[in-house]
């Protein structure tokens, strides 16, 4: 069993140890919060033990908590560590603490790539990040993006050009002190959005360019997508190669998904833990091919897209197991969509 | 003076009537409502008669309103109609009543092309209106887009193809019965939207695909345009262009313009009439030149920035005066700003 310890509990953290804890190769060495807050109830009553900070101890105490140990304590109960702190704190574990051991660590895509050693996506590079030091997954977005092109590319569709716009989301459903309320942010106003350079991390040749607004939603972010490709394909082929690619779902229109709502909706009607949906979802009636253009409408969900790739990532980076069988494995103990899909 | 009769006194028809009597040349004739509710007292308070359709004056006599008489008596008293109905009512009013007359109508983008001979933007193509029986003003979006299309053509940039991601607002401000709340809704979920065919009416050459989808927003649209030049030009001369061309604004984040809601806190700062920006407001710093392409981010006030150009479609159908002069003086009432701009 690979002893999995995660730093950070909150939005994605707390969802990728749901995660490891259903795989049965792996399981959850510990969890660190820094704040004694109700989430600590929450990873109790899940069974993971609760670490803290070194100048946080007293604070569990006085909040009627009793830690487990500090972070030293839990990198040293674990075989690799999974970084979900917020944005740029993971390099600063990186340097205060991982430093001083010789454990693989996996970032999120909050932190700058220069974190790690290789940015990760499991369809793209999975073979990549085997036997490093430093792994970093890449943000919600960019995972998304990197998905659907390289469902393309695995399926011999090239593309010489990919131009995405996006409506980002503007705060997560618990953030309650972030906007905007009716309001269209550019985000960045500058061109182009971090996200373009974030996929070339993952796919080094690929000529992207993104622009994104924030919107006052916390379900989901949308893109709306202009790929040029290398010729003319069928839309079939393009529909065809999306729908036999893991973590890929197409939404029809017709059958009553007429928006990202719906998405959503869906998954809390299966019973999927907290309504995620890891999936990139991909509006099937938008996908037009016209010429040697694809145009194509998806929605990514910010808090749980990335946790089926960190699943991988503890894999790959030990190389317990290979990548289509990992890919297979998380996705079916995750109970996502298998049917119809090509692993390998 | 013209005699402007305006039917429809909703969102559009509202803005329209203030500004034809802001101009000199031209006076409302009246204006039709069919519900007799507080925005009669809205025409009323600025002397404005109100007219209804026949089978409602008896509800305006309920009501305690005496119209002035029914939509055919405007039309008598009219030189010309300028016709802000809702959605497809234009073409109904013309079967029943525009088609008895000899009088030019002008109707709105909510209408499909064929209502009229020609569909109308102002800078792009004033002269064919002239003489015409039946011009329809394109939809704000619709603007928003010739607009700036047709600033970077009358400056010697070609444009290749224009591929245009449009973040639309769900509803206007006083529309409390539409949504979308906290959801992003394909608008429509097929490529393309109608806006890129609509932009073909006025603009017939250029090669344009646009993708749209509705957000939870009230004040304005967000534009995020790619387009294709036929050549590399410098930034400085797109952006001169822009400048310098009658009702677009460039906001700069660095004063402040970070979002939409600036741009509309910005208007109401002004004193401008009901905090409206009819200027297509372009957000500066997204303006991004790479190789042959050019990026760009910009706002479209869907309440106001087709008013102007009813005014200028007003005597461009009468052949009242040339293009430049009415632009300007458009503007020049409107208390647009005209600094630094040309006209002609």
């Amino acid at each position: 069993m690979i002893r999995v310890g995660i730093v950070g509990f909150g939005t994605i953290g707390k969802r990728i140890a749901d995660a490891v804890a259903a795989q049965g190769d792996m399981h959850v060495s510990g969890v660190l919060k820094v704040t004694p807050d109700y989430e600590v109830l929450v990873a109790a009553a899940k069974g993971f033990k609760v670490y803290t900070l070194p100048d946080r101890v007293e604070k569990f105490k006085k909040a009627g908590i009793e830690p487990a140990g500090t972070i030293e304590d839990l990198i040293k109960a674990s075989d690799v560590i999974i970084d979900a702190s917020p944005e740029d704190v993971g390099a600063e574990n990186k340097e205060k603490y991982y430093s001083k051991f010789d454990k693989p660590v996996i970032f999120q895509g909050g932190e700058e790539a220069e974190v790690a050693e290789v940015s990760f996506n499991a369809l793209a590079n999975y073979d990549e990040a085997r036997g490093r030091r430093y792994v970093r997954v890449v943000s919600c977005n960019t995972t998304g993006i990197t998905r659907v092109l390289t469902s393309l590319m695995l399926n011999g569709v090239g593309i010489k050009k990919a131009r995405i716009f996006i409506a980002r989301r503007g705060a997560d459903p618990k953030e309650y002190k972030k906007g905007p309320i009716n309001d269209v942010v550019p985000n960045p106003a500058t061109v182009p959005s971090h996200h373009g350079p974030d996929v070339k991390t993952v796919l080094k040749n690929v000529d992207i360019v993104t622009m994104a607004v924030a919107v006052p939603v916390t379900i989901m972010h949308m893109h709306m997508a202009f790929l040029e490709l290398d010729g003319a394909y069928p839309r079939d082929a393009v529909l065809e190669a999306l729908a036999k690619t893991p973590r890929i779902f197409l939404a029809d229109v017709g059958a009553g998904f007429q928006s990202l709502a719906q998405i959503i909706e869906y998954a809390r009607d299966l019973g999927r833990p907290r309504g995620d949906f890891p999936e990139v979802a991909i509006f099937r009636d938008s996908v037009t091919v016209n010429g040697n253009e694809l145009y194509l409408m998806y929605g990514v969900h910010q808090e749980s897209i990335v946790v089926p790739e960190n699943v991988d990532a503890v894999r790959a980076v030990l190389g317990a197991m290979p990548k289509w069988e990992s890919i297979k494995k998380t996705d079916t103990t995750l109970k996502l969509f298998t049917e119809g899909k090509r692993y390998g």
